[in-house]
């Protein structure tokens, strides 16, 4: 064997432990993406579905409670189900990218797709919490009365939702970090 | 001149113009990122003093309305700050990376804290545009008053306030796609 021979076997170790540490990430990528899917879609399930009838009701007013009285609510149902439809389409790509681990220009539209996506699904549920957070507690100042009092399962219904929404949204940071990851080794 | 004289000058240019381009988005980057902090420190600034005094006021009670009396616009302010913040420290690196262009590390490091601080900021200010929304038009069916008509000016100062934020969003996003693209032609 000459010199030339070990730097190459060499060379072919470092390329192999490369490519076993890109298939890692990516398969660490998909699973990410499964329990965001399940995060998000949760979400959307959950607070599109919130409806509250109260028992009592008078001659004319019959008291509910529906999330798409709130427009802000029904925007992060809305923002949900687009970011679990984006994952759910993303999946073939991140399987692609565990059996040819030398993809580069994808994972570059990952990480766009994904900041866009993580953008939309923050947008989302920020202001509904604000709105959850306004329907606890009310506020004073403005006369603005919290209406939890009354509609208690609405509100623990749509408290609830935002949680899956606030779990998917460091996962989305995760998976930018893994693609830049991938990229940075190239 | 031999074939291999021939090969490696031609490697040489390509290797310039990576250079050139690196140095390019560089440049672009660092401009992107005055623009920021100028985007997001005007909407700090802006929305923090905001205050209004109606001219009539009661015995007891002195009509005033004054942006911390929504927990939210605080939030916004503060989100605002750190970002704006971050981004001023974000500046040396940034020239760094005009000065030399193969620091490949430092920017998986911007891709990852510029995302944190995008989602900062999209919650940050749609938190706050929920709000601004809720003292525009009021909600009927949650009894919430739209308290726009009394406070004009207050109300105008807040929605021009979310102005900059939201400029700065999109920035974020093309900062992040530029630290991307330079990874993946390393």
């Amino acid at each position: 064997m000459t010199k030339s021979t070990y730097v190459e076997l060499g060379e072919e170790k470092t390329s192999n432990q490369k490519g076993n540490m890109k298939r890692g990430v990516s398969i660490l990528d998909f699973i990410l993406r499964l329990i965001a899917i399940v995060a998000t879609l949760a979400s959307a399930i959950a607070m599109g579905t919130t409806d509250e009838s109260l028992p009592f009701f008078t001659q004319f007013v019959r008291f509910r409670a529906n999330y798409d009285d709130l427009p802000t609510l029904r925007f992060f149902v809305v923002a949900s189900a687009i970011v679990s439809g984006y994952l759910i389409l993303s999946l073939p790509l991140s399987i692609l990218h565990i059996i040819r681990s030398s993809a580069g220009m994808t994972r570059v539209i990952f990480i766009i797709l994904d900041t866009v996506m993580l953008g939309l699904l923050t947008a989302g549920s920020s202001a509904a919490a604000s709105i959850v957070y306004l329907a606890h507690k009310g506020n004073r100042k403005a006369n603005w009365f919290a209406f939890c009092q009354q509609y208690n399962s609405f509100c623990e219904r749509i408290s609830g939702s935002l949680i899956g929404s606030f779990i998917a949204i460091p996962l989305f940071i995760m998976l930018i970090l893994l693609s830049a990851l991938v990229l940075s080794r190239r």
